[in-house]
């Protein structure tokens, strides 16, 4: 295999979820489609790369700063969203869910990974907190990690004087109890509502 | 998301193997890492699609036409490999494993695909091998497709003055029997070897 080939497909083996082999099948996908497929990916990364940037308040990826959610008028001041990642930040955005606010730690607790308190924007959140702040609702994985993230943050917000809530847990919509975790299922049943 | 961000994700979403959630994953990591993998990535793709050419004698993928394979002196140019694609080259030139030269078909037929014999370059295949060749080696895939293409192009070949071989079917290095389709063992079998 040629040199730039070569890079090219180390490069793109080290994307998250891709691997050597896959690597190739991509980089010979954009080879036999230059026209149709690598020059509109050369196009679309060099704009993202022009354009992008990190929300100065929120954390969020946009081409103004702040950013579109964090000006937008619609969406309720008082009430602020934490997440660890822009991506979840994403996942909520696709089903528009939520009408307040946003704010992205940038990563949940994890010795493991080497991520720790001082790596989070937690001291950004108090300071968004203080300035009027009702409700901060936490929205971390159902991880061991994304827990303790969010007892950490819970903890750190305390006397903040926002109210402090987070996701519930419980059975999935479309979830059947014979393929679901015992978590899952003693959290449901622990939390159990009436009809 | 932004729209920049959007098109970016649609684009990496229709790489083969990556779908719209492996997609965001790769995105999200080429933001986060914009020195580090973005722009990096972004300049081995450039190099690419400004130095790559199709090899018009073999079909490879090289910064050079005639390509390095086809120019090198030390390969036999009596000895013909045929492979499907630029994939299957690249798996037998990891290992170094022929010393001839090669013929890319460009593809295997298959009706589902909509790949027919006028797709595949056997044309100049058949060119290549009235000028000297004293062997072709057929290196297919072992599927349907493979094997149905190998056979055509042997059959193309018929008369034209070159041994026709192909690669030989059976067990794999370190393959366990107990673990192996019923059509490997029963080719292994039937072109059993004394010891």
């Amino acid at each position: 295999m040629d040199d730039a080939l070569q890079q090219l497909t180390a490069l793109v083996a080290r994307l998250p979820g891709l691997g050597p082999r896959s690597a190739r099948r991509v980089v010979l996908h954009l080879m036999k489609n230059r026209e149709t497929v690598l020059q509109p990916l050369l196009a679309a990364l060099k704009r993202v790369d022009a354009s992008l940037v990190d929300c100065s308040v929120c954390g969020n990826l946009d081409t103004a700063d702040p950013c579109r959610i964090c000006t937008d008028p619609k969406r309720d001041p008082a009430l602020l969203c934490v997440v660890a990642d822009v991506a979840d930040l994403w996942a909520l955005e696709r089903g528009r869910l939520f009408a307040g606010r946003f704010h992205v730690l940038g990563g949940s607790l994890s010795a493991l990974d080497g991520v720790g308190p001082d790596d989070l924007s937690v001291d950004a959140l108090k300071a968004r907190v203080a300035d009027g702040v009702t409700e901060v609702v936490l929205a971390m994985n159902a991880t061991l990690e994304g827990q303790t993230t969010a007892h950490f943050v819970a903890e750190a917000l305390a006397g903040a004087g926002a109210r402090v809530t987070q996701l519930a847990h419980g059975v999935p919509v479309g979830g059947e109890l014979d393929y679901l975790d015992e978590g899952t299922l003693a959290q449901a049943l622990r939390l159990r509502r009436p009809v």
